[in-house]
């Protein structure tokens, strides 16, 4: 589908709302609440425990891993849903890990979510094996890369800035040093054709709840490649990911394949709200998408250059090197977000002074992009910012 | 509450079924759709990303913690909600690990969820540190406690017989010994008086999934007791355990309390569904649930035991040692709880040989186990489990 008129008449937005922080929680689809409700009484109500088997619950997880898969190029069977992303950052880079058993660097840069960080340093305080996490600017990581490093993790495209990382080559240049990665696709997975298979990566991690519009709280994915998987021993190495869970041995034998990275029981209730968001997703095309995620950026960025000179883009000029949000500095940046917010253009805000803008082509477009620039503009130019209401940080995301 | 016709009223129950595993999945409550129906259109569709304040969702993890809490005797601020058990087995254990770091051996019984083993076994394998999983018979535990244990890690009732262990005294025994304590309370939390404080327990885990009937993928709990929670450093270290997510520091700083066990976004769908059934959990008085367990456990073996000679109890005869569940072993147990279950009584089989019913007061009542004993003992003298149909294995859970 490339026709983004259509795809926005199947999202309900608040009314008068212009919503560009569908990278942080995608809005709601129309077609959720009546699939969440027949989770809720036809299936759970029902089919009660028989719903595992009968309403396909225990499938889900790789189900609807290789709807995902599609659209981050993933071969079919290598994805899996299941936990938050933060367990899956772990589990990748704990696998990952142990495939480069002789070298102890893991390589990230400082623009990666803070949450892959400290998990990783978690899992290197945990070994005792006395791995180092270099973390480095984002535009130094490629001369980073040495026959030092064990792996390479890195969020494809930078929480706080957008910044894309070109994935073919920093994985070629990896690969050429010996050494394994871990990709973040949380602002990847639905804002630009990702290829996996293409760029050979090794191991990937992403959400749900933000480009994919599955709701708060939505579960994570992870994929291995096909050539890493079986060589893979789950740290986290629960009942679900046993060959065999329902034998309940006392002996943990990993399953077949991705199946093994499955860890506890499904949230089928989470499930069944992105089975619907991906009802949406299975007609995308990939490559209109980013196309016109491009066009929103730059006339965005031209709109906001042209009447706000007070904000300094702080994501890179050139499409090619961006996701599909768009982030400004303004010192004054959490009250300018909370005005907007107070003007129904809502953004996010992002420590220190970063306004944040995410744009969904499937319910954003240019007339959004058009509106948001005149209302934030005003906000800007009229300093409604500076009011004692919008300088309280209460605001948690 | 302790009028379980009134709470039976409160549930939504398949036409004709007399469902004894609400052990496994408890059933739906009437209440639960229209809550997590206002989950998905009030809050996620009109609030979007202010709901992780404006509704609460971030504060769900510890307020719906607290109503949990109540029912295992726990202080309150020292349970948090998310991940899976197994992912909180892991926390619980890692954590209990650093406190006796001069120690090697983790004590558990055979009759432990093999989930929890599971974790066990690759958390020790990650940390390398030369740990030894203990696997003794459940009736032998008090007398493997000595001065080489460093955690007695135990399900308080056994998932394929019923066995209650006593807290209280392993506990004491435990710490005699100069041990920690983690408790998989899974069949307890709901099923019968916890007393954590009293018992001065270490570490507790549950699910919400069963007894508690919060639905299919509910999010897990953990308790730390208030004396160790500042000496926990989480090794699952997500950024929302830390002591301020939103600042987005590259260290990570455990959050004060229990909090610092959270670790990613909250299933705010689930917590919905968990909230709703909470509302019920909140009015019971669980002295009163326990005695009318003990009385429906108590009818169900007589029952049983007088009409089906073939069916030798694999739970404790004595109440005081059984938690809410009765297991028959039968040879065909696979078959014959197949038979059971299309004559309308379902319980669920655990290998090898374990036919299991769950007793729940809140919508079970001796009128129901009357009607299932004369199912049961029909199936089993008539046969009827003696089918081609019921034989074969399809059933996953």
């Amino acid at each position: 589908m490339t026709d983004f008129a259509a795809t926005k008449a199947l999202f309900h937005l608040p009314e008068g709302m212009i919503y560009l922080d569908g990278n942080s929680l995608g809005p709601l689809p129309k077609a959720t609440a009546a699939r969440v409700e027949r989770a809720v009484t036809a299936e759970w109500g029902e089919k009660v425990i028989t719903g595992w088997n009968r309403a396909g619950w225990m499938a889900q997880p790789t189900v609807l891993g290789d709807r995902i898969g599609r659209l981050i190029g993933a071969e079919p069977g290598h994805v899996v849903l299941g936990d938050t992303l933060s367990i899956k950052v772990f589990q990748a880079l704990a696998a990952a890990i142990d495939l480069v058993p002789d070298r102890r660097v893991i390589l990230t840069d400082n623009g990666n979510f803070p949450s892959d960080i400290y998990m990783a340093e978690g899992l290197i305080k945990s070994l005792g094996r006395g791995h180092e996490l270099r973390i480095v600017n984002p535009e130094d990581v490629a001369d980073h890369i040495n026959d030092d490093l064990a792996v390479l993790m890195l969020t494809q495209v930078g929480y706080s800035d957008g910044r894309l990382h070109d994935m073919a080559d920093l994985t070629a240049k990896a690969h050429a040093a010996g050494a394994v990665t871990v990709w973040d696709l949380a602002h990847s997975a639905g804002a630009l054709a990702v290829d996996l298979q293409g760029c050979n990566a090794d191991f990937a991690v992403g959400c749900t709840y933000k480009y994919l519009n599955a709701g708060p709280g939505a579960p994570a994915f992870i994929y291995v490649a096909p050539r890493h998987i079986a060589n893979c021993q789950p740290a986290l190495s629960g009942w679900l990911g046993h060959a065999a869970p329902f034998a309940f041995d006392l002996d943990y034998r990993p399953g077949t394949g991705i199946e093994r990275m499955r860890v506890g029981t499904p949230p089928v209730l989470q499930m069944a709200a992105l089975d619907a968001a991906l009802d949406i997703w299975d007609q995308v095309d990939m490559t209109a998408l980013r196309r016109a995620s491009v066009a929103l950026t730059e006339q965005f960025i031209v709109g906001i250059e042209a009447t706000c000179p007070m904000l300094t883009l702080a994501s890179p000029r050139d499409p090619a090197k961006r996701g599909s949000q768009v982030c400004f500095a303004f010192e004054n940046g959490y009250a300018a977000m909370q005005a907007c917010i107070a003007q129904n253009v809502v953004g996010d805000f992002r420590a220190p002074d970063i306004m944040r803008f995410g744009f969904t082509p499937l319910f954003i477009d240019a007339g959004d992009v058009d509106r948001a620039i005149a209302v934030i503009s005003k906000v800007m130019n009229e300093r409604l910012w500076d009011d004692p209401a919008f300088k309280q940080v209460s605001r948690v995301t």
